[in-house]
């Protein structure tokens, strides 16, 4: 069996006009009214605070028109994963919603965390409501997530919803160990590799199989749909880590090098500072001054990166999870146009550039 | 029917030696190991935070000898649902533990966000683990305690878990309601109480049902035993407000005249604000200042409150707060052992000094 990418000729993802596969805006179309009668069953305070940081208002609570929201991978994926299930992608809607509302809890903490002020081209919700109004939102985030899966009329709404909680458990375990990384100068790849699969794979691999759990498909198709999830989460997080480094800000909205300046452990600078190589070494010592590096000197750890081989590494890496994603796709062994729409969401995932 | 609390002839609660009723020890007793277990499920580093904020270990990891844990107050009026409902306390051992996770999940958040830098005698868990640490301890604790009450072999776990999931929104959205208070000088009693309903009513409302939930009781047991959980979840506010203001540092391990400090619209603080009395404008007026209040002028605000009859008022409330959440009890008309130790507790919660 052949899995038809949304990919044309030339190997480019097939757009709807902005380069995106249109399930993605079929997602923002089917989850978004959802989304809005969940988040309005937060208080007022906490509501204006997840509005905003969800781009639908200014800071002011004006309706905010042309803000860029989230991509809604996540719905999308739960959508899909609900019809390779057999399933109409609507017995998915609230999944699709819970699973983004828990992305977005974990991003209004993450940006206090990390201590980032920009985030979507737009100040972070922390820098302009406070630090205890961004806790809060995110802790009403979380709370309201699990609350309304549980309340969806499938027979599988529990267990959809412990692979849901679970997979938040991860989720934090990764950023706490993204954490303790900027203090560490001794981050084997193993480790960084398995905090990446925390942060970013546990929730991709459970949008990508909530769907078919919810539409109470063979425990194998959940298997594989959550194991497609996890490779696509993986290469999510090293194309993330690539345009950290090397990415248009005017693109990814965030500032230039930002990923050196706070010196993070990202996947492709780990795997230069323990490449062993001369690079590698020269990197090391950057990373190792206690002084914060100068414009120069994060130009000079970015092309120690390269020199290292890591971004080569990096990319390649991004290929042939891209090929594993699809690997568990065919092994579900039901063709069609959802294993269709994955196969091209996961190559946009990683030929994106914001 | 006449339920009997657990107080001697003069009206005291009788103790187990520290002046406790001995459900609370024995909540511990059942609860502490299954506590232990589910903690261990968190990443290392989130499990640092957690046992020491717990008071099982100290900063540096070492088991903790002496140091006083929570009352396990939530885990009582838990196992005694279950109880009530004519199942073993074993039935709600889960859930116990969970409502005390969930507790601790918002004391880590709340300490952080009030700046609070002292609990239980000893350093705050933010200010020695940091503030990102204890955000992400918090975000494990409130997943964790959801999933392994979702994992609960009860056929009733998925309908205890939404509640859980909805009192603790009810908590975030008191405490977000908390902290707006404290910019406002036009807070009213009413929204004062509600913030207190969902801030401290709506887990203890949950922890006294929960059991009865799993037991799967009827519905009018649950509701009777939620209905008194949140009169004494209110009552626990109130004495909260007392000791706040003229607690003893000695034994409540917080800092002298503590909410005054920070400008708290407490209970009793905004039913002096809005006296409508010359006491009351007094202290308006203090509260009005841009300065920090001096220590002359802490003590002055406090004896306003008193002037204005708000201590009094308070301390009236708490005991009809008492006697509301006993006539629930008595409308479930099953009286025996398990009712008899709640109304105890209850008892016990509003004669507290700590």
């Amino acid at each position: 069996m052949t899995i038809q990418t949304e990919t044309d000729q030339t190997g480019v993802v097939q757009s709807s006009g902005s380069g995106a596969p249109t399930c993605l805006a079929e997602a923002r179309r089917l989850v978004g009214p959802e989304l809005a009668r969940i988040v309005e069953r937060l208080d007022d305070a906490n509501q204006i605070v997840v509005r905003y940081h969800l781009g639908w208002t200014d800071a002011d609570g004006a309706v905010a028109d042309g803000v860029e929201g989230g991509k809604a991978l996540r719905p999308a994926l739960a959508l899909l994963s609900a019809r390779v299930a057999g399933a109409p992608a609507a017995v998915a809607v609230t999944a699709a919603a819970a699973v983004e509302l828990v992305h977005n809890f974990s991003l209004l903490h993450d940006d206090l965390m990390d201590g980032d002020t920009q985030r979507r081209h737009r100040p972070t919700a922390w820098t302009v409501f406070g630090r205890a109004a961004a806790v809060l939102a995110g802790d009403g985030l979380l709370a309201l997530a699990a609350e309304v899966l549980l309340e969806d009329p499938s027979a599988a709404a529990a267990t959809a919803t412990r692979s849901l909680l679970a997979a938040t458990g991860q989720l934090v375990a990764g950023q706490s160990a993204d954490l303790q990384f900027e203090d560490r100068m001794d981050v084997s790849l193993a480790e960084c590799l398995q905090m990446a699969a925390g942060k970013t794979g546990a929730l991709l691999a459970c949008s990508a199989s909530i769907g078919a759990q919810l539409a109470q498909a063979d425990p194998y198709v959940v298997a594989r749909l959550g194991a497609f999830g996890a490779e696509v989460g993986l290469a999510f997080q090293f194309v993330d880590d690539l345009l950290g480094l090397w990415g248009d800000p005017a693109t990814t909205g965030k500032p230039v090098l930002a990923d050196l300046r706070c010196r993070k452990k990202s996947l492709p600078i780990v795997h230069a500072l323990t490449s062993d190589t001369a690079a590698g070494k020269r990197l090391d010592g950057l990373y190792s001054q206690p002084e914060p590096l100068t414009e120069d000197q994060l130009h000079e750890a970015a092309a120690a990166v390269e020199d290292a081989g890591s971004r080569a590494w990096a990319e390649a890496e991004c290929d042939r999870l891209l090929a594993e994603a699809l690997r568990h796709l065919e092994s579900i062994g039901q063709p069609g146009s959802a294993v269709d729409e994955l196969a091209g969401l996961a190559a946009f995932v990683v030929r994106r550039n914001s």
